[in-house]
């Protein structure tokens, strides 16, 4: 049997299953990020790591600035939604030898762009050789005060279900150059009590279900804000938005509908959490397409 | 220009030049391990990011088991050599759809295996299709006493260097089945005043000179441990002992040597620093060999 036969859920489940924890362990595998530290402490470390590869998440004719930027960027976009600041990365990266030099440093130079953005210091790396394609995983920390740090799992039937900017139209070059939403985020965990949030990597059409099912709930969506000439079929399942997805309790939207500070990132309503998680499913987005 | 007309050690400092440091990164990229934290905390934590690629680190037919053991355990022989704990493991995995689905699982089982063995949590990952080897890349995070914290660069003139276990004849399986000496490393940390101290991943020939070179000392080497069936030249390059290499004062040295509680693992006393640094070559070894 291959893993083409089984599929990438159930391997997933397959191999997070019986992993090894520990009490300083806070939360595992299945958030944005892992958290760290003892319960008691004001604040707690997130980890993450991410990787993109050549031929899968960029092209090799790619601008590798970009791919730089963006190797780190997904990994920030992550403990951005937990509520948290990023702190220290990692870089693993394998170049095949025939790699022209300037393609290498230009990765660099993305990568070292996006940290200096957010703050954040390049603790140390591993280089390697591959036998094949460009190779980039990116492993990164976060702090987030405990009383700020957000789940998925914290969402309650009846609560108001907001994204940030536009979705779809990623495959036009915006998964390359998109802006982890670190200082939103962190404005809406000091401002609101967020009950649960996460970023969108795979589609609203995805991530939502995720969200949903951590939180015990199902969902009704809405209008969504679509890209400029995307449709609202290309906007759920584009996926690469990096934008936040996060649910409030009613009176908490009402408030930040008023309060939303940043005039240039739509802030849009789409939709509830439902205490019938019959609608958990991407089945549910069929009543409004 | 391509990558292997420069060279590893060039490419290296050419990407680890100008990166974004921050005040709570006490020590970056050139050691074993980067270290985060306040000067004034009384633990502080300790980074590392590794890989392993089929076709550079291991080929296709191995034991996916002992890979997956070899890729924590490597970064685990990292954390050891810092004087510190592993705690908290991120498992990026990217493998071709066409893998044996058993394969995949024998390496979550070395990985889980090693992850106990050391006490480490496993915090979480990212799983990637890979559009041809095997990579597996490891970031582990670990914990060490500010007092026990051992780099490579506090070696002094005068100092004995000690090495644990026998050297070289990796390529014989070894390099899948070592032992990372967190607990060695931690009774040395803890009960001596430990100069400079790495792990052995190059092999002695390649990683003495770097730590004389950390110290500012140059170095004279004696005889050494090699493994059985290995000669000395071997025991020098092979590689991958994952044994730890120190530098201890000649009066810490001797009580060393009487108190070593691991009757099972040979402690060798290999050589000295010297105040010369025109001995800090590799060529030092032509006078020995």
């Amino acid at each position: 049997m291959k893993l083409s036969d089984l599929g990438e859920d159930a391997l997933i489940a397959r191999w997070t299953r019986h992993l090894p924890g520990s009490p300083s362990l806070l939360i595992g595998p299945g958030d944005d990020c892992a958290v760290t530290g003892r319960r008691s402490d004001p604040v707690w470390t997130l980890l993450k790591t991410d990787c993109v590869l050549e031929g899968v998440h960029f092209t090799g004719d790619a601008d590798f600035a970009r791919v730089g930027w963006k190797a780190l960027a997904r990994a920030v976009s992550d403990i951005a939604a937990m509520g948290g600041e990023p702190r220290h990365a990692l870089i693993t990266v394998a170049f095949p030898p025939t790699l022209e030099v300037v393609k290498a440093d230009a990765l660099y130079a993305g990568l070292r762009r996006c940290a200096r953005k957010f703050g954040i210091a390049i603790a140390g790396g591993e280089t390697a050789r591959s036998p094949g394609p460009v190779f980039v995983s990116v492993a990164l920390t976060g702090e987030v005060e405990r009383t700020r740090c957000v789940t998925r799992a914290g969402g309650k039937p009846g609560d108001v279900l907001f994204v940030t900017g536009r979705l779809g139209g990623s495959r036009s070059g915006k998964h390359l150059d998109f802006m982890p939403r670190v200082h939103e985020a962190r404005w809406l965990a000091g401002h609101f009590r967020l009950h649960a949030m996460m970023d969108l990597s795979d589609g609203l059409g995805a991530d939502l279900p995720r969200l949903a099912r951590a939180s015990k709930c199902g969902f009704e969506l809405g209008d969504i804000p679509c890209s400029p000439g995307v449709s609202r079929d290309e906007a759920l399942s584009d996926g690469e938005d990096f934008e936040l997805l996060f649910a409030v309790s009613p009176r908490q939207a009402a408030k930040l509908e008023r309060e939303w500070p940043f005039s240039k990132l739509p802030l849009t309503r789409v939709g509830v959490l439902t205490a019938n998680k019959a609608l958990q499913s991407t089945h549910g987005f069929d009543h409004f397409a």
